[in-house]
């Protein structure tokens, strides 16, 4: 099938789950994207939730990204190719592949020099006014989709995107052998944080979290040492601290259990202003960084995925069809046991 | 002259000028320090003013740094060898010398690391119970006394302390060719901060502060674009900013003009908690570093010092003698002209 | 003119010198290029000389690059944006510009990874079957144009690309204030790493070379101590080495000048295999690196030469214009005195 | 007991297996070391087998260094604290240490930037003239004796010393997580640094060694890919290459496997020069680096051990006992299916 035909074949659509208002979400019939020279057509076929979607679903905005019309949320995809662009090895149509959701221009200074999550005009999923992946199908450049190795399933595919936010956040942090490692948060993402930290050889990993149940989640999930924020020691004895909640309290507490030449980075958003003790960053020397999404990070979390050092099965604890892509989005409030939603197109 | 005797042969004293409390400075007849087999006695020429010097005379603390008796005060020394102990070469007598004032243990994980200005043992110039060199001779570690360059007074010897907190932060900062850099603060440490930053290639300087006085000085003195605070550009567009004024509002102003993956090194001192922009921080990959002193800088100090890709002369404003030395902690408030004073024992 | 018309204006051609055979070039017309979406079309003002330029046109080949048709050299080349694709802002047409002589393929992993100097199949100016600068005009992708800084003449715009070299050798060294740096071969390449080390706060700089002649043109154009091979010091004193020569000799040499932990920067080409101290390299840890070409280092040449940190108009020796291309070539054989010659289309 | 008396109470001694001369070694009564301020004396519990005593053993020298008179040989070394200097904590006495083998000077100008396995007058255990640890007593600075955690043995404890040579050449190759690691040699160190990579994430780990009977063992102790050195694939796919053979042929080979940006670092000892392919080292840009011993590697060390990532036990073949000096030494070269001989004094 060449580019330019569709690949409904002939006028044929595709249902997406549409996010009109806060609250408000539509199952609608939308023709099959337009596949460029150098895209590929993937057939979705699992979605996971992130809290970010949750967020725009209930408030129509992320801080500065607002809502201002129809959008498909859903970045976390995993699917198969069914059509290539004329640029593209057609040998690649069948191909399982786990999506990374962007799309940089490739050339501004930040493309040329490889940090193209800075790119001034990259579409992200599912930010308006960028359709995400809660769809029969979604086209993308063809090199951000990624073979998905043959022991991965289509579900752990989608969940490669939030593992890799914490690679990328634990090369941020510079992990090596040996590191103490302190993370506040045992959501999604602070739990894949410490299985970072475990496979980069971080000798103690520990995880604070308020919630109880997110407390037993994380025993049972990891092997981490799981305290509650009032318990996180002062000794001052971390070599790496990773915000993982967005939480100001929880920032200052992890600041302050870093070690001399600590590192902290900071994942979890939420804040605009936040304040931090700056004597003792400077009396120890401390390092803080942000990061903002990731970029070169797929090959790796494939790879650590792969080879088993990281296991994102255990994470899935809701599954949801199309239909229902609301109560996805939902599950994570209604039940404190949830760890990670995962919508499935079989 | 061997270790064991006095070198004032035979109970000769010096004079000291010492901090009995705050606003209480009393010249005293003290006994020449010991000196310890690996020291070298220095008898002391110049002594440069530090604000913190000015500060502990006025309130009598620093944060958790708290005079709590008699104290000489300075640590920006030179002088020359006039004793050395039984383990130092003593053909280091009369070799003109610039002091790190500092005393570290040597065996703790920091001092084998080379961090040693994280030593938790460390003894510090001028902080008490450690006295500094505002007196006729002080004792320190040989390889802590360093070969003034013949081309370099005495009064440059004593800068090369603060020249070495400039380098040190530079360092931390990784300076590079093409570098374009912030500074907030246009006292003795920003001013060398903006030299050590052309020296490292910077392609542009700017410098921020509030006193008119200040600003016309750094324009005078370096080749920095000069700002008043509120003037600085919000364009994002520094690739490394220097704070050296302690002031939360510039601190946050220096953060805001970064652009992406810029690094923000925290030299000024004076607040515990500091309000960061969280999400600037995050958004644009910003890394932010506290310094504590200083490790490892005398040789890069005195080599660039020497190689005149700094020029220390220029800061000197004011000169003393030993008599005056609250003279000289004090003219930097009486005049709003005044950089560097310095006091000489000729 | 949009991007479908010929510049030209209906059917008109251009000049190009092109490489027959070894040591036959010929004046050809041939049609002018056509523009890529994404391009720029640019009028030809200055073209320099490589050394690898006069290479290929005596030998046909470098290595495993062999000239195997006709094919137009030239790589260093600077001048005047006349016509843009339909992606680019039209307001570029008559912009000056220095042009980086490579189109990577932008999706590879080193493409992504912003090492796209690594690109497998990417196309370099002048390296058979792609078409170099010898001509009138070439097509380069938009953002492979870079504006020229006003105070900078074409023929300086052209020879930013060794400037490029240099940067990124620099770079590559991490190179930084008070490094000591050694420079064997003093071509353009090596004269130009000492100015871009001067630029980035060296202490010390010391080229060496086997001809006198180039010995003298280094003293008159840098700062650099310059000495033969046999007076290089067995100090161990440099902290950084860089070869600019590819003469195994001269890459001992060095490496046995280098100090503890000193880095050597392997630029000059030339040999497969080449001879190392090793057990040298192991006692003092030393690093070794090969850098190839560049990539993200035109932003920074431009800025050094705009900032007059880098002086490349008096590297330029020889002027030619395009009928003289053979000469322009062999200038350097020719002439112990030459430097870099220049091709100039007024 | 203070450190002015004999530990051994009165005149008493200790044995020492002395090399007098290429294999000859002789069991000689010596005086217990004296213990200076800051030392501690160890009771030797357990010392292991290097290949350079062995070397040292056999032909009197190892490239500079040369045996030129009665030496005790011996550098891997556990045992227990019985007396302590007047400055070290007399709490420790009776603690389970391993023995960094090394007295720096603490002053020059490596010493203090945390480098001091490059102090130029260190003093290191075996190499002559500074007799090891074949005996009953040793002598070392308090601080380069680590407590050992209680889960490993004094025969453990004495091989932390290797396990530090492999920790310093993985902190040396910057190894992350992702890392393709290649090794050359299978004896014990390269079995270490397999051990050291795969704990800091490599997601393949492949030895080779000309001996079937190495490789045996290699597939035995590691989860590592194991090869012959004919086999190792030209795939240019190696992030890291580890040559601990020391062979000119395996170094190659090793750097032939790298992928672009690949970083080789040059653990294994023999050849004084080395020939290397330039062309490859500068087209894939790798660097290639020395280690000379260790500096600040026994924490990282005994942590990776206590937590069981890296098995030190299984290396262990053979037990000997201090009268078996010579057989010890011999071990390897008698059996091949040595790895290990440990000294034994209980």
């Amino acid at each position: 099938m060449s580019s330019n035909e569709s690949f409904a074949g002939g006028g044929g659509g595709m249902r997406a789950s549409v996010l009109l208002a806060p609250g408000v979400i539509e199952m609608q019939d939308r023709d099959v994207p337009t596949v460029g020279p150098g895209d590929v057509l993937v057939k979705v076929e699992a979605i996971g939730v992130c809290g970010s979607d949750t967020h725009f679903y209930q408030n129509g905005r992320i801080g500065d990204l607002v809502v201002e019309g129809p959008v498909v949320l859903g970045h976390e995809t995993a699917g198969t190719i069914v059509q290539v662009g004329e640029l593209v090895d057609p040998s690649r149509v069948g191909e399982r592949v786990s999506i990374e959701p962007q799309r940089p221009c490739r050339r501004c200074v930040h493309c040329r020099m490889g940090t193209y999550n800075q790119c001034e005009t990259i579409e992200f999923f599912g930010a308006y006014p960028t359709d995400g992946s809660f769809s029969d199908f979604v086209a993308v450049p063809a090199d951000f989709a990624y073979e998905l190795p043959s022991n991965l399933s289509m579900a752990e595919g989608a969940l490669i995107e939030p593992l890799a936010v914490a690679v990328y956040a634990g090369r941020t942090a510079r992990l090596e052998a040996g590191d103490t490692v302190f993370i506040a948060g045992a959501g999604p993402i602070g739990l894949l944080i410490a299985q970072v930290a475990w496979a980069a050889g971080a000798t103690t990993v520990t995880i604070s979290d308020p919630s109880e149940e997110r407390r037993d989640i994380a025993s049972r999930l990891t092997n981490a040492e799981v305290v509650a924020p009032e318990q996180v020691a002062q000794t001052s004895s971390k070599s790496v601290f990773f915000d993982a909640s967005g939480a100001p309290s929880a920032i200052r507490a992890g600041i302050a259990a870093l070690a001399v030449r600590g590192r902290a980075v900071l994942v979890g958003m939420g804040m605009d202003e936040v304040s931090i003790p700056l004597s003792v960053v400077q009396h120890r020397e401390l390092s803080l960084t942000g990061v903002f999404r990731y970029s070169n990070a797929w090959p790796l979390a494939l790879e650590l995925a792969r080879s088993e050092q990281i296991n994102l099965r255990s994470l899935i604890t809701h599954e949801f069809d199309l239909e229902h892509v609301e109560d996805a989005l939902l599950a994570a409030s209604r039940s404190a046991s949830a760890v990670k939603s995962v919508v499935l197109l079989p």
